[in-house]
């Protein structure tokens, strides 16, 4: 057996779902694979979970265990991937320190690779979606929450303690410039951020003004503002002013050209179009280009599996 | 006479003066040379200063001009250090695509480089600064207007076209959301900058409350909050808040452990004081260290010599 055969698996731990896809070594996905994670945040749980599917998809492609060469995964945290830990996740799983990378190993028996799950859909965004070929760009994740994976000169920028591009906590015109408690939603998540749209959604709902529920989800509001109520128009008008800034100060900051929108808010085209009509009435001599994620939920997969093929290239246990 | 042998100059042009300082390949300054360039616009003119600045720092040292190996300058504008080209300053220089590097090689006839002066004075402050050591950090130079020296893994970081840290631009809470046109201050230069300060206190200004002149540069109004003026100090307050807010975005962004600030007024230490004590406010995660500039005025020329050290040693002509 040549040692260029074999094949990886790409993993993302999210906080509702875990994903595996199954892909060779030139990065072409031959199967996936998904389980709830609802409810688990024992990390222990969750690397027994990707034990169970890696062996799943290789049974049900008939390939040996000796054909895995290496796993990656992408975790929902911020990520010493040298260390091969993952030093913090927000409280809905908090982790704290968890050794992945070896519990991982442990489990697998072949060289893991660990990295922020927002960073992997930025490598993949960047290998294989819509930033290919861009030295410079920054891929936003919002979900529930904001964050960015910043790529310059052609690779990741990690930043001092690992938590570059955790811009939840911006500070732009209009965000409360309030200092945010541990655990506490940052100044820019919480107008941006799914959380925060709903929240928004909720404190300016008034049962005179619209005949929609109370209870509404982000990307509801934003289909709502879409057809032409008045108060998710609202919402969707202050999110969107204010990620623009948000990425107006980064396209400053970086000089950077290329902004791609990611996670299931990111992904909504009310969201895009509103931020990218904000963004085109500032000054002209910052205007990034704003695109949408062309991988969709599948970027963060997709990023773990380029960073196994990596991974098995570079790392030996 | 052996290839480690000889001098470089470095220079610093500037608005109000040119300086010049010749060094051997150690980097150990042996004189310095300055020149005023009040009404000075036409590069050629600079050229020539520079060029004859060169040769009176050789001949009052006795050295030969066979030992000059290179020199280096720092330009008060975006700058394309490949190409070796100015691409644009501020209205008051007024250089378009200035081939600033061909210039100084045609006249003294050694290898040159050029670099933005903000950049100059961050390479200073890493190497002999207050930064040395650091893998990650923001030179901040405050002075009539407000730039940043980014050095990310060790590295000057330039961006997509030379303009990464044309911080002026940014806009966090109280700075005004006005798209700005071309050759205004920026959003946050008019607040922070020499200028905007100047600005600030003599829109504040009111007889009845100082019986301080309305005429005041920033440096002044400084001295004056800390003497206790009640005006300069609402102007010091406005200034640091808005300064610590841009610092907190850029050391959120880019996990930025320490900001080193510089120039004529963020030398001030009423500046420096007040923007720390604001930064100390926020989040206990995000709090990133302020220092001053070791070298003060001094940066950008030390910085111009590392840099012609380099250039001796890169670039043939």
């Amino acid at each position: 057996m040549a040692p260029e055969t074999g094949y990886v698996v790409g993993a993302d731990i999210g906080g509702t779902s875990l994903r595996l896809a199954l892909a060779g070594l030139d990065g072409k996905v031959l199967a996936k694979w998904k389980v709830s994670t609802a409810g688990i945040r024992d990390p222990r749980v969750v690397v027994r979970l990707i034990h169970e599917g890696v062996e799943e998809l290789l049974k049900e492609n008939f390939l040996s265990r000796g054909l895995l060469r290496a796993v990656a995964a992408g975790a929902p945290g911020v990520t010493d991937v040298d260390a091969g830990v993952v030093i913090a996740t927000s409280y809905l799983m908090g982790w704290r320190d968890v050794p992945l990378r070896s519990m991982l190993e442990a489990a697998l028996g072949v060289p893991a690779g660990i990295e922020n799950d927002v960073n992997t859909a930025a490598i993949a965004e960047s290998k294989i979606g819509a930033a290919q070929g861009m030295r410079d760009f920054v891929f936003l994740a919002v979900g529930t929450g904001i964050g960015a994976g910043i790529v310059l000169n052609g690779r990741l920028f990690h930043g001092m303690n690992w938590s570059a591009g955790e811009i939840g906590y911006l500070l732009v015109p209009g965000t409360s410039v309030k200092p945010v408690e541990s655990g506490e939603p940052g100044a820019l998540e919480s107008i941006v951020g799914g959380e925060g749209i709903k929240a928004q959604w909720q404190s300016l709902w008034d049962k005179d003004r619209t005949q929609l529920p109370k209870d509404l989800v982000a990307t509801q509001i934003f289909d709502h503002a879409l057809a032409g109520d008045a108060i998710a128009q609202e919402v969707l008008h202050k999110s969107a002013q204010t990620l623009a800034y948000a990425i107006y100060n980064m396209a400053v900051v970086l000089n950077c050209p290329l902004f791609v929108m990611g996670g299931s808010v990111g992904m909504h085209p009310a969201l895009w179009e509103s931020t990218q009509a904000m963004l085109a009435q500032r000054d002209k001599r910052v205007q990034p280009k704003l695109l949408r994620s062309i991988l969709g939920p599948d970027a963060q997969v997709n990023g773990a599996i380029h960073l196994a093929i990596e991974t098995a290239s570079t790392r030996v246990i």
